[in-house]
């Protein structure tokens, strides 16, 4: 595939995850973490559009000037923008506006593509597919959240699971020695900037998971009364699970003493041999403690994935979310990216059932704040 | 007309004010007062259906037994229900579901309405059209909060005007003279419980403004520096436009120097001879503070207004909402209709350009919580 | 009794009030609506420096500059304060600091009052007795919440009761006749703004009950799941009682199965004869409703407090406070003392065991947030 | 000094700190994260009673049931107690029944470490001594807090002064080459659970100033508006900047456009050449982005302390606080202790003007949420 042609191959996966969508589902955001699918939609291409084609198409007539303010995420250099709260609050534009505007800056970009790019350029437009690429996996877990949090319980697609081709062939721990590692982006593809710099680290022997952790396990420590026992618990995930009420992992829903789960094609009795999932940080934590076990450091984790099967699950690590030595950020918005999220925050590693072909790595950094569990997250346990 | 031709012109009714819209509108509530029309028009359908054809149709077939839970506004006696501020979040049941839906009702209660009712059946046919009409009342100020909050400022329709058929033939003040008046409905069409009973009332004598506020007006009070000066405003009235920044009666905005307001034709300059709209209880009377007058009381515009016209705007009283002597409650849901909510709100009287036609009675009496001002209010004042 | 004996009585008396108090008592500040001890005394003291001594004393030297800050209650003219929710985090002044200053101003106060005064001054200054003796009500009520909501649970005093001067002789219910009645302050003594102007209103036929509620019939609407059924509740009054868990008046503890309360002499077991006392108005409602009674009018209770006793307890009534016909503000600072809190607030009448004697007038108008009930309120009954 | 005496010197010095305060000092919680002197002299001696006097001392009276309810802080093992928030509601017990409580608790102390004591005894006294120096260090800041935000700004004390003993010999930067370090406690003194395991990690080259940044340095960034432009901060510092107005350190006032700050000693003009302090390590990382640099890790740090000097202000450190490989709970309550905040806080190093003398280690990790700043924190710069 030439440039363009990867372009509008990205690009179109964006909208065939959209398929079974009916119009209404493009609009809502029921929390604000969640954003409304034609948001996700309109956002991407704005990215396109500002980075490319405002600072580099010569006469390229922006599509709307007032896009900028709906769709800029949060790019301060950039100017003013609807503040995340309130994007399930617009109902305009509309889903066919959002789906013109993706057209006109597709055969803008399109057009674009066919001449000979800078090297600046080139390392933008990479950029913006590995972006759109990010929101495709939210994309999916926003609409997930979306119709799993509606009364009516609506099936995504009768015929999507999010079991995992990752599966491992292997049982039991894997042990690695104790000695100096070597972690971080060393290749000459694209990467983030916040997997760099490569750089060495010392580990101690530890053991590791080859699988993950299953509905199984999850519903033994909740019949041990693992929810009820600050024991496991970090002082901010008992104050979470008391004032939020939680008692299973998300989507779980107890119906006249049964468990079921919320899954892309609707309500279904849980599996208790599917990898659990839709679980925060604090829950994993709980979860390690219950076993007398831990998380690994997201350095354990890159060094010994090298030897297990992964990318059912984004997992969990004990790891802060923090710069690599040596890290810094790009001059510009580009530079917000990733520098500015760099507290409070806990690192994932691996990719999940919805992560796109092609995006993930073994150095891939995801990150989120530990509450949060509508991500296709889960447990791989180490000791 | 008879009650099925009348039951199915109030119905298309609520329907034609959505004609305008697109899809997306139908879904999202910007804020918690408003709500989403396909909400609006999925209620006043569960309102036939739960308290005509549930209750009193042999062989009724309900349509969908979680609606219930969707389209329940605030009746405890019904059961649970979507709580108010999440129904913006769900995008299921779809716009066309929703007419489904009141087709399917509609049709069943046509058949029903061909019947010989008795006398209490028929109370609540005519409460349920008095309950769609108030809903009507209530798509209009929503669509115009989802539309006039769009930093698109889409128009709803390039020919609705929001000036009223009530603009008075006389100026000046009329004054009324002491003594024992009667307020309250005593005639034997409908009106709501809390119109009743009629009884006496002893007022003083007083003067009351023929002519509705305008925005000149209340220019004149802006200039005059009227939203800094916290010797007009009750001390909660003070806080509200202190915490929240307000400068200027709701949908006005200065641009360039110079004052546009949204309206269902979209943004425009400001019409100076145009009754003022969209004001708060707080800055109705503090505006009266600052003529060195005062809102009328209810029992006072009750009297007043057999000699001059209304119907522009809900005019804000100085009245709290409170039940008249002799106020009993019906039995079972219907009794949820108003009781519960007098306390801790303003009476508004007269009508507005969003009531639909036939919906208003002089001894009406409308209430909204003080810092509210999405809907057509307007101000008439008294000394 | 010439003005400076009266004044130093007054005086004399708010720091009665606080004699049983340890120095740490002085400062504290459970709730919003609870100030501290010491603030109370310094919140007087600094009235008439203000409105008094600067004003009128020439050559009054201010006792300290900052104090005005710490002071000011809510008088807007007056400059910046300390933000209420905020008193409780001084602990300077000091309570011996405060002393000085109340005996700063006394001294000052004595000699200026040996003057020949003109009307103006003279009603300020009797306003200021009205105003201490206010503070004096709250400072009681204060303590009382200091000391109660402590879980060592210390006493005030071991012989100071709760129970009234005002115990009814005669039980049932009085009936008043309809017609046109007189309410409102017609003397030359003091009264407050919010009372006058007397003023003619039409009452139609009512009985009211001679007695207040006991703790006995209090207990019978609880024992009757008067707090779990909703129909006896206005909706916010159903909002607080869930959202605040309340099961019982205030100060009321269930312990190893029965129900004690805190009183100024410590933790008793309920005294199933006693007034009932600490309920909010949303109580005082469904209480009646549970009845099939309602609560009197301030209009009916004035009428109809001539033939029966009262001043045990603070009455709600369903009246909102607002203006009386013909209200006007005074000019200035205290211009603000009522009529800027005539919005979203309940009347009580009466007065109640808290009350400075000599302070209680048939006129009076109390005035609180329906959700308040650390007053000593109570409830009387009518239909 | 034998046990006994250590035990009542460490105990004296806590008595000592609150000397200069008024009653009324003892009793306020202007902030949650602030508490009452009175709290942490009762819960200290609380803290004593609990874990050696009735776990150890057979026939041992417990001085107030009520108290370990009063004076229990966070550990749940122990059961409920008074939430942080209502620490300041709370006037009793009163300051002479705490010192009360802190005598009875002494002597029954003092005649139990007269006995030979077993190894889990012992190592829980000493832990008592650490954890009494802990609060020690946050008594005086709580003190400063309450008195640095009381309006009339009152001394701590004439003489007190806030500059380190550990002012540097030696400017410029300090470069440490690259290779395998250890870190972490390895003697056979006390040391806190989260100081275990010493271990070995790899560090990339670095430099670290030996200096700490001073206040001069720091108004050079809020002159080139440094707390203006969002390119020096986290996404998460920049809303609090935001949010809070935040435009100096803490403590800092402008007046009549000079610089004071709120000191022991009382309100001064800004010294420019002393040690900057009371800074978030949100603003740490902002100024280390505007000077081009960074903070150290805490490996970075404890590596290179050995060759300059500290102890003057808690440095922020860029590591996130989390568990050291091998890291463990100890069971029971004294678990409680460290490891169940290993999530969303920064770790400092070194110690600072109110660390008590005896109680700094070159291991040991203080832990701060990024937004506090009412330690004496400071800034040193890598890179």
């Amino acid at each position: 595939m030439n440039l363009a042609e990867k372009y509008l191959s990205i690009r179109k996966y964006s909208e065939q995850i959209c398929e079974p969508l009916q119009t209404e589902d493009y609009v809502v955001q029921p929390v604000v973490d969640v954003s409304p699918p034609k948001w996700h939609l309109g956002h991407t291409t704005w990215f396109f559009e500002t980075f490319i084609l405002k600072a580099f198409a010569p006469g390229y007539q922006v599509y709307n000037e007032d896009y900028n303010f709906v769709f800029n995420s949060y790019y301060e250099t950039i100017g003013n923008r609807v503040i995340r709260t309130d994007r399930g609050n617009l109902s305009r534009p509309g889903v066919s506006e959002v789906y013109q505007y993706r057209k006109y800056v597709d055969e803008a970009m399109a057009e674009f593509l066919t001449q000979e790019l800078d090297a600046e350029v080139y390392e933008l437009i990479i950029l913006g597919f590995n972006h759109e690429q990010q929101h495709q996996e939210l994309l999916l877990t926003d609409i997930k959240f979306i119709l799993g949090n509606n009364p009516l319980f609506p099936a995504y697609h009768a015929e999507k699971t999010e079991s995992g081709a990752a599966s491992s062939e292997n049982e039991g721990f894997l042990t690695i020695s104790e000695g100096i590692y070597e972690i971080g982006y060393s290749g000459s593809d694209f990467c983030f900037d916040n997997e760099l710099n490569r750089h060495k680290v010392y580990l101690n022997q530890f053991s590791i998971s080859q699988t993950l952790v299953t509905n199984q396990e999850f519903m033994a420590f909740m019949d041990d009364g693992g929810y009820q026992n600050f024991n496991y618990w970090h002082a901010e995930g008992w104050d979470w699970v008391n004032s939020n009420h939680i008692v299973s992992p998300m989507y779980w829903h107890k119906i006249d003493g049964k468990w079921f789960n919320y899954t892309l094609q609707g309500l279904k009795a849980i599996d208790l041999n599917a990898t659990l999932t839709h679980v925060s940080y604090y829950e994993a934590y709980a979860f390690s403690c219950w076993k007398g076990m831990r998380l690994p450091t997201e350095s354990e984790w890159e060094v010994a994935a090298q030897q297990f099967n992964w990318g059912e699950r984004w997992e969990w690590t004990e790891s802060a979310y923090l710069p690599y030595p040596g890290f810094s950020k790009a001059p510009g918005a580009i530079g917000e990216y990733n520098g500015k999220f760099m507290v409070n925050q806990k690192v994932l590693r691996g990719a999940s059932v919805a992560t796109p072909e092609g995006h993930s790595r073994i150095t891939y950094r995801n990150f989120f704040h530990p509450h949060l569990r509508w991500q296709y997250t889960g447990i791989r346990l180490a000791r």
